[in-house]
Order: structure tokens, then C-alpha cells, then sequence
């Protein structure tokens, strides 16, 4: 689906630089001022036990002064983050995988850029991407699911972002087999737990004969019939049917739209994920099932879409009464 | 807490009937024109196997003919109905306990009364009324949980109802414990299914040695210590609880508003109750857990909020703009 992205465009603007920290991988890209994502590169995420949203702010300021020095004219950055964000006050609340708490990123990136700056939460910013040009588009109550080295949702509700001050759509973390493996957070049996791309080779590897580097080895070893590949795999879609359900009982988008790194796998996916959450859903709301249409650069899109916000902002109904 | 419902006013406005049909009562009452709710009356509801829909809109038909015969000027009518409503339609998608479907209540209702009349859901409603006048005041982003036969919840979303067109909040038949008992809806442990005043009523009768009417008997059981009193109640406190939870984790509300029959209970019901919405949302956001203030009236009082709001539409954007 990456394959249209190239022709997708936000239409002429002033250029941003864009960065999309994932917990493995930083992208950057700049979005020129035809609309366009130019020159997406990818780096190691920096860790630093000491300083770990430091390390992310360099690694931002390092970008931008690349991209400057190659003479492209920055109006205005947007970045996002993983964990929990409030994207209000441009606050990192917490990364559990990253390592910060409380962390202002959105102050410092304005301080050290000079730039206005804009930090968002990295499945947020796929959702206004996917809302904007992909997937979501013209929905009004939808849901974008990222299932990667993490779960989350970010929830658009009447066409608006809906966060919960930063803590709505903890997908990942919902229980969904209460005899199910030990999650990262301290629970057991999470979604996350069973149906991210890193339980499918943490748990493989823990049984299976075979070494599997990702997801898509797991699903490789599943496709030649290895009985623990087959399990490690049916149970990841049950878990993610489950949480999918829940989020449908609550909230009962139009549509799920899914994105990140399990959704590349595209039929062998979602086939079977749309019949258990038929299944499940049963006699109650039943919403569309959708795969992302961005890609791996739904979040950088999103961070440009932000950014440029940030220079143009939409009528308030504040300024319609003035 | 019903206590203070008296001393409540929605202040001065036109007299309106509000009609409160549940799963086994129909209650009604006049919202007077100094904005007081006078004389509730209960019925038992109207069942009908062959026009469920018909039955309950007799009854409505009747209650206003007597309020009229009695002198009051009734301006509008307001009704709510359990089960799946779509209030733009005014039409009962369907209710599994009174059996019907697609029933086109609001316009049957105006027909026959020939009064502006709206139809709303019983948990909507009750929500409407905690929102104005009760524990829900203030409060952006607030759920308010029912727990009485069934279990739902009414979502207010940046101090607005959301209602996923009548399909959101279905918190009852989240599935919480695969391996617990059958629901009525088809699936097999649902919070509905564990953690309801009838499930508390049902399950202690499988096993218990004592006859129960209610909950309330069962909840004395287990203050003497009854094992199987004990057990069932034990059970019941961790579906509502991770059932709470849940619900935290897609939507992170400010605060959960609890009423409904098993509120009754007091603090035997919230102190254990917010112990393990705490334990369960660690780390997460943990939402106020408060008690519903209009007690078995909160529909009543949604209902005739919202009849008045037929007469006196609150201002839109379209308004602003004209």
C-alpha cells in the first residue's frame, strides 16, 4: 500500500520537517511546499539511560540543522513520540520502552529549534494522516489501531481527535485472557502481550525450533505448517479480535482502521481478523475493518500535518464571534 | 441519596411528561413548570409478545391522558426505552428483554399525543440527568455506568453526549472472563453475565441454600458470611472491575458515575469497587469512581431535560453563524 504514498500530497504550504520517533526508529522527512514527504531517512532510535528524552531532542536538532544546512526553508517542526503523551502541554508523560517521565519535549524542541513545534503521540499522528489522506478519510467515529512492537489506538471522534488527555485508546493494555502471558506493564494477558508483532517472536522463541528474526518469519514458519507458529499466531489473532471487540463495545466506530508493522502482511491478516471480530461483535455493532493506506509513513505525515497546523490554525469559534 | 432529589429544580420552563420505561418498571412523572419532577407513579412494564413496542406506547398514551384528565399542561413528552435506541430516528433498534425491533417509538409517540415528543435511551437519559443536576456536573469526560438488570454505559464526550449512533457504552456484554457463565446475549462471560443485580440473584440461587428475591438478599447473605454469598458477590466486584477498566483503557473518562439498583449498595459496593478499578488501571489513568446523586430517578429526570430541549433547542453553530 506504501506503493501510492509517493503521489499523495497535503497540497501547497509552508515547508516542515517532520519526525516520527518510533521505539526502534526515527524518520524524518521534509514536506516541501508542494505538499510533498521528500527524502525520508532512518536512523536508530538513540537510548540513553541517563538522559532518554535528551537523547531524542539531539537527534531532532541534528536533523534539522541537516536539513537546513541542505538549504530546505523550515518553518516549522513536528515530532512525534511513543507512550503517553500530552499533546496539550507537549509533554512525554511516559515511555516504558524509551525510558522518560514527565518529559517536555515540546518546550525544548521550540527553545533549541527557535522554531514553532508541535509534539504528538506517534499513533495519533497516523490517525490525523490516515483521517487527512488515507484509510479514515470522511469517517466520522473511527478508530486507527497501530499494531507494532506495541498496541494503541487513537480514537477520532465526530471528525475530531479524541485523547482523553493523552490516555484514551491504551488498546495494548487491555486484558483479554486473564490465564494469558506476563505483559511488560505488570498485567497479564494483555493484548500487547499476545498480538503485537514482538509477542508473535517472543513467544515463538520460546517454543518454537526455529530462529525467527520478526513477525514476518513467524508468519513464514506459520505458512509451512509449524504447530508453533500456527499457535503463537491464532492465538495473536484471537487477542487482537478480543481487543478490537472491546473497542467496538465501547465506542462503536464506523470503522477500525489498521496500521503498523503486522498490517504488511494484508490478507493473511486481516481475513481472519475480520471474521473474529464479526464473531465477536455478534448481534451488537459491527464496524468496518480497514488497512492503513500510509504505510510506515503515516506518522511522519502526521507530524507534517501537525506542524504545519501549527502555522495556520483552524477557525476557532472564538475567531468566527470576534 | 434519592434524599435530595426533591430540593433538585431544573428552574422555571414549559411542563413537560417524562416517562421512564426499564426492564421491569415503568415510571412517570410531571416536570412542573417551576422545573420540579411531581408525583412519580410506577407500573409494572407492559409485555406483549406480539407488540412489545405497541404495549409500552399504550401505556405512555395512558399516563398522559391521566396527567391530562388531572389539569396538567403538558407542552411535551419525553420516554426512555432499554436496550439499542437510535435517538436521531427516535426508533428502538432493539431490546432483547422486551423483545422488540426497529420500533419507530418517537414517531408513534408525537402521533398519538400530538405533542413534540423525543425518545432516548434509559442510560442516556439517566446520564443527561447526572450531567446537569448530578455527580456528572462539570465533568468533560465522564461515563455514567448503569448497573441494575443489565449493565451499559452513556458516554459524554468534551461535555456532549456521544452515543456511537446508539451502538457505544454496550460495557455489559465486554467479555471479561472467557471461562465464566453463559450470557443471555450468546456469549459466555460478559461483565452483564457476572457482575448485574440479576446475574447476583441468578447465580447465588444455582448454588445457594437460602431463597433471594434481589440483590440486596444477596448482599445480606454475604454479610453473614454466606459462602456461596461471598463467592458470587467476590465475582461479581471483579467483573464490574475489570469491566471499569476496560472502559478506562479506550476512553480515560475523568470520572465513572455508578447508578442504578446495585448503587444502592453504598460503600460495600464502591469501596471494594474502586480498589480494584485501582489495581487494575495501574499505571494507567485512573479515573474518580463517584456515586449517580438522582438515584431511580436519574431517567426520569434525563427524560424530561430532554423533552424541555425539544421546546428550546439550544443554540447551534448554524444559529451563530445566521
Amino acid at each position: 500500500m506504501t506503493a501510492h504514498a509517493p503521489a499523495t500530497t497535503l497540497g501547497p504550504g509552508p515547508a516542515v520537517l517532520a519526525i516520527d520517533v518510533g521505539g526502534t526508529q526515527v524518520k524524518a522527512a521534509l514536506l516541501d511546499e508542494d505538499g510533498r514527504l521528500q527524502g525520508v531517512t532512518r536512523h536508530s532510535t538513540p537510548r540513553s539511560g541517563v538522559d532518554p528524552g535528551g537523547a531524542v531532542i539531539d537527534a531532532a536538532v541534528e536533523l534539522l540543522d541537516a536539513a537546513r544546512r541542505a538549504g530546505a526553508p523550515i518553518a516549522a517542526l513536528g515530532m512525534t513520540v511513543p507512550g503517553i503523551v500530552d499533546e496539550t502541554r507537549g509533554v512525554g508523560v511516559r515511555s516504558t520502552n524509551l525510558g522518560w517521565q514527565e518529559y517536555p519535549f515540546g518546550e525544548l524542541l521550540a527553545e533549541r529549534s527557535g522554531l514553532p513545534s508541535v509534539v504528538v503521540h506517534d499513533v495519533r499522528a497516523a490517525a490525523e494522516a490516515e483521517a487527512r489522506l488515507g484509510a479514515a478519510r470522511g469517517i466520522d467515529d473511527v478508530a486507527v489501531v497501530t499494531i507494532g512492537t506495541g498496541i494503541a489506538a487513537a480514537l477520532r471522534i465526530g471528525g475530531r481527535a479524541y485523547t482523553g488527555r493523552g490516555y484514551a485508546g491504551e488498546l495494548g493494555h487491555i486484558v483479554v485472557d486473564p490465564s494469558g502471558p506476563p505483559c511488560a506493564c505488570g498485567r497479564v494477558g494483555c493484548v500487547e502481550a499476545i498480538g503485537s508483532a514482538a509477542a508473535l517472536v517472543r513467544r515463538y522463541r520460546e517454543r518454537g525450533d526455529h530462529p525467527v528474526n520478526d513477525a514476518a518469519d513467524v508468519l513464514r514458519r506459520r505458512q509451512l505448517h509449524d504447530p508453533v507458529a500456527v499457535a503463537v499466531w491464532d492465538s495473536a489473532l484471537a487477542a487482537l479480535g478480543a481487543g478490537l471487540a472491546v473497542l467496538t463495545s465501547i465506542m462503536a466506530p464506523q470503522a477500525i482502521v489498521v496500521g503498523g508493522g503486522l498490517s504488511e502482511a494484508g490478507a493473511v491478516l486481516f481475513d481472519p481478523l475480520r471474521a473474529e471480530l464479526d464473531a465477536r461483535c455478534a448481534g451488537l455493532w459491527v464496524p468496518r475493518l480497514l488497512r492503513a493506506e500510509l504505510g510506515q509513513d503515516a506518522g511522519t505525515w502526521g507530524a507534517a500535518i501537525l506542524a504545519r497546523a501549527t502555522l495556520t490554525p483552524a477557525p476557532t469559534k472564538r475567531n468566527t464571534d470576534a
